[in-house]
C-alpha cells in the first residue's frame, strides 16, 4: 500500500477562520480509490516549518499532495521552500505567464507584478492547468514518488483534483483505476441487524477470505453503509456487483442506494420518476429540511417550496393551520405536524409535503433533552404524523429528525412507484 | 511563545466521512488567547502511528492537545500508546468507573466490558469529568510540559475545552487571562480603506511600535476584521477598548460590533432591541436566510417565518406575487424582489421583510457565473431593490447575497434605532 501524505497550508486552518475542506475532500476521494491517507498535516504559512515539514514527509512518504501557499502575496513560500527540498531550480513558465495575462484581461483587471510569482515553478514540475483561478496546480515525480501541489481554494482544487490528479495517479498505479469497493447505503436497519440478514450472502461468496471479499460497515446517524471489496483483485469489480445485487433482495426498502447517492437526491429522483410535486413546512428545523435540496439540479420541477414558521400567525397566514390546534401544545403535537403539511401541500398545488415541527423554544436555550419532534407527511393517499425523539444536542436531533423525514417520504414513494409499475 | 500541536485522531477523518472542526474550534479558541497552534496532525487508528507522532509532537511541542481515540471499541488505542510515551503505567480509576455506571444507569442502558476501559487513566494524569458522555478528558503535567487528551464527539469536546482546559492552560501562563487583542468587525469597506481611515488612529496610539500596538486585519467575504493587541504588554486590555472606542467613531454604520459576534446576531438583537418581527422570503438561497437565525435563543420573538419559494404558484399562494410580476423574468427582477418581500412581511404581520430572488436556474446547472441576484427589503418606511452580482461559484455568490441582504438590513434597524433614540 503507499504511503500518502496530505500537507494543508494556512495560517487561517491553525486560526480556525477556515474549516479545513481539503482533508474530507481528498481524503474521500482516495478513499474510493482504495487508498487511505496517512497523515494530514496542517501547517502555517512560516517558510521554515513548511520546509522542513515537507523534507520529513517527502522522506515517509510515495504520495505527498500540498494545499494552499500557492498564491501572490508574499506570505506565501510554499513554492520557494519546496523547490529547494527537491534540489529543483524555480523557474519561469511562459505559459503560466501567458494564461495569467489572458484570464487578467478577460475579468477587466490590473496584473499585478507579484501575480507574476505564481508562474514560477520547480524546474521539472508540470503544470496542472488552472480554468477557475490563476494558481496553476504543479505535478513532480522524482525518485518514484509523487508530488502534486494544489491552489487553496475549494472550487479551483476539486476540479483540478478529480479530472487531472486522479488519472495521473491512476496511471501510475498508485490508486485504483475505477472505484476499489461497491457500496450499499441503507436506512432503518442497525449495523448488527444487517450483518446478519447479509452475511450469509457474503459468506457464500468466499468471505472466509478477506483477500477474496472484505467487508466494512460505517454508521452514520440513522444511516449503515456497507462496503464490499475484494483486497486480493480475486473478484472483479462486476462480481462484486452481482454480489451487492444480490444483498438488495435482502434488504428490500432498506436500501437506499448503491454508490454514493445521498437521501436528498435519491427522493428528489423518485418526486420526478412518479413526477410528484413536494411542499415543506417546519419550525424546529428552520430552513435546514427545504435547504436539502438546495444544490439539486432543477429541483424547481419537483420542490414547490417551504414555509418556514416561527409564529402562530405565520403557521396560520401562510399555511391555514387552525387556530385551535396551535392552541393546544403551541402546534407542536401530531395534530399540528399534520395541519402544517396538509396546509403547505394545498397552498403550494403539492401532491407531497413533509413538516417538521416541536423542541423549538427548549432546545433553543441549549438543553439536553431529546425532543419530541412531531414530524407530518401528507400524501396523495391520505395523511399521518409520527413522533420522534432521540437523546442528545439539539443539532443531532434535527438532523435525526430530517433523516426520518426524508426517509419516510421515499418509502412512500417507494410505494407509489411499485405500484404504478 | 509556547509551542502548540493538535493531534486529531480516527480513521474517518482522514477517510472523508467526518469534517474535521476540532482544529477550527480549538485554533480560533487559543487565537482569541494570544496562541497560534503550530501544527494540527491527523492520524488513523493505528496504535504505533499514534505512537511515534506522538513521541516526536512531545519533544517537539510544550503543549500536545488530542482528540478522539478515547472511547470503548478496540481501535481507540491512544490510551495505551501515549501512556507508554510518557513512561507512566495504565491505572483504574474507580471515580471514572462510578460515574460511567452511573450515566449507563440513568440511561437505562446496559454498560458492557469495554467501556471500562474509559476508566483507565495514566498514573499521573488527571481527570476532566465529561458530563456530555462517557469518556473523560485527561489532564497530565510533565516536564514543564502540557498533555490534554479529549473526547472526539464535538459536544463533549467544546465545553471540556472552554470551561476547564482553557482555564488551567491560563493559570499555568501557557495562553492569556483574558482575550489577547480587541477584535471589530467591518461590513462594506474594503481592506485598504479601513487602513487608512483607522491608520491615524493607532499611529497616534504608538503603531510604530508593534510590540507596544500590533494592529492585523483578516478579510472574509464582504467583511473585514481588524484586531489590535499589544503583544508587548506595554498597553492594558482598557486601553486596548479604548483605542477600539475611538475607531468606532471612524467606523460609523461599517462598523459591526466590538467583540466575535456574528451579522445574524447583531441583526437579532437589533429587531429585539426595536422590537421589529422579520420576515423572509427566497428563492436562489433556498432556505439559507431563514436558517440563519436558527441558533438564536428565542427566535420566534423576532422572526416571524420563511417563504422559500421554488414555483410561481408557491410565490402566489404563499406570498401573493402578482402573476403578471412572475411573468417577467420569472419574477427573478428588482419588482419581483420587492413583491416577495411586501407579501410575505404583508401575510406574517411582519414589520421588515427581506427577500432574495434570482440567478437560481443557471447555478443549478453548475455554471460559474455572477449572478444577478435581486434583493428586495420591505420595511416600515418603504420598500427597495437592489442588483447584486459577484464572480464565483454559485456557494460564493448566495453567501455574498446572504451578507448583502443582512447588511442592509442592519443599517436600516440602526437608522431607526437612531431616530428613536
Amino acid at each position: 500500500m503507499r504511503h500518502f501524505e496530505l500537507l494543508t497550508l494556512g495560517d487561517e486552518l491553525l486560526l480556525g477562520l477556515v474549516g479545513n475542506s481539503h482533508v474530507t475532500f481528498i481524503g474521500s476521494q482516495l478513499a474510493r480509490r482504495g487508498v487511505m491517507l496517512q497523515r494530514n498535516i496542517t501547517l502555517g504559512d512560516d517558510a521554515g516549518a513548511i520546509a522542513r515539514q515537507f523534507a520529513e514527509s517527502w522522506r515517509a512518504a510515495d504520495v505527498v499532495i500540498t494545499t494552499g501557499g500557492l498564491g501572490p502575496t508574499c506570505d506565501d513560500r510554499t513554492r520557494e521552500a519546496v523547490a529547494r527540498e527537491l534540489g529543483q531550480k524555480l523557474v519561469h513558465d511562459e505559459n503560466v505567464e501567458r494564461a495569467l495575462r489572458e484570464r487578467f484581461e478577460r475579468f477587466g483587471m490590473c496584473m499585478t507584478a507579484n501575480n507574476l510569482k505564481q508562474a514560477q515553478r520547480p524546474e521539472r514540475a508540470e503544470i496542472l492547468h488552472n480554468p477557475n483561478g490563476t494558481a496553476p496546480g504543479l505535478w513532480v515525480e522524482q525518485d518514484g514518488k509523487v508530488l502534486c501541489m494544489l491552489p487553496g481554494p475549494p472550487n479551483e482544487l476539486r476540479p483540478m483534483f478529480t479530472e487531472q490528479v486522479m488519472p495521473r495517479l491512476a496511471r501510475l498505479g498508485f490508486i485504483a483505476g475505477e472505484e476499489a469497493y461497491v457500496q450499499m447505503r441503507t436506512i432503518g436497519v442497525g449495523e448488527s441487524l444487517l450483518e446478519t440478514k447479509l452475511q450469509p450472502v457474503f459468506d457464500s461468496h468466499g468471505a472466509s477470505d478477506p483477500a477474496r471479499l472484505s467487508v466494512a460497515y460505517c454508521a452514520h446517524p440513522g444511516a449503515v453503509d456497507c462496503r464490499i471489496s475484494s483486497p486480493g483483485g480475486l473478484l472483479s469489480r462486476t462480481q462484486l456487483e452481482n454480489i451487492a445485487c444480490e444483498c438488495t433482495a435482502q434488504l428490500g426498502e432498506n436500501l437506499l442506494c448503491v454508490g454514493h447517492d445521498e437521501l436528498p437526491r435519491v427522493v428528489a429522483r423518485l418526486l420526478v420518476a412518479n413526477k410528484r410535486l413536494l411542499a415543506i413546512a417546519e419550525d424546529a428545523t428552520g430552513g435546514m429540511l427545504a435547504n436539502c435540496f438546495n444544490d439539486i439540479p432543477e429541483l424547481n420541477h419537483f420542490f414547490a417550496g417551504a414555509a418556514v414558521c416561527h409564529t402562530h400567525e405565520s403557521k396560520m397566514q401562510l399555511i391555514d393551520v387552525p387556530e385551535e390546534v396551535l392552541l393546544q401544545h403551541d402546534g407542536a403535537s401530531d395534530e399540528g405536524a399534520i395541519a402544517m403539511a396538509t396546509g403547505a401541500a394545498e397552498r403550494m398545488g403539492a401532491d407531497y409535503a413533509l413538516a417538521i415541527t416541536g423542541f423549538e423554544y427548549n432546545s433553543r436555550a441549549g438543553n439536553e433533552h431529546g425532543g419530541p419532534v412531531h414530524i407530518g407527511m401528507y400524501s396523495p393517499h391520505g395523511a399521518w404524523a409520527k413522533t420522534v425523539t432521540y437523546p442528545g444536542p439539539p443539532l443531532a436531533l434535527r438532523q435525526r429528525a430530517l433523516t426520518a423525514a426524508l426517509d419516510w417520504l421515499r418509502r412512500e414513494l417507494l410505494k407509489e412507484k411499485n405500484t404504478q409499475s
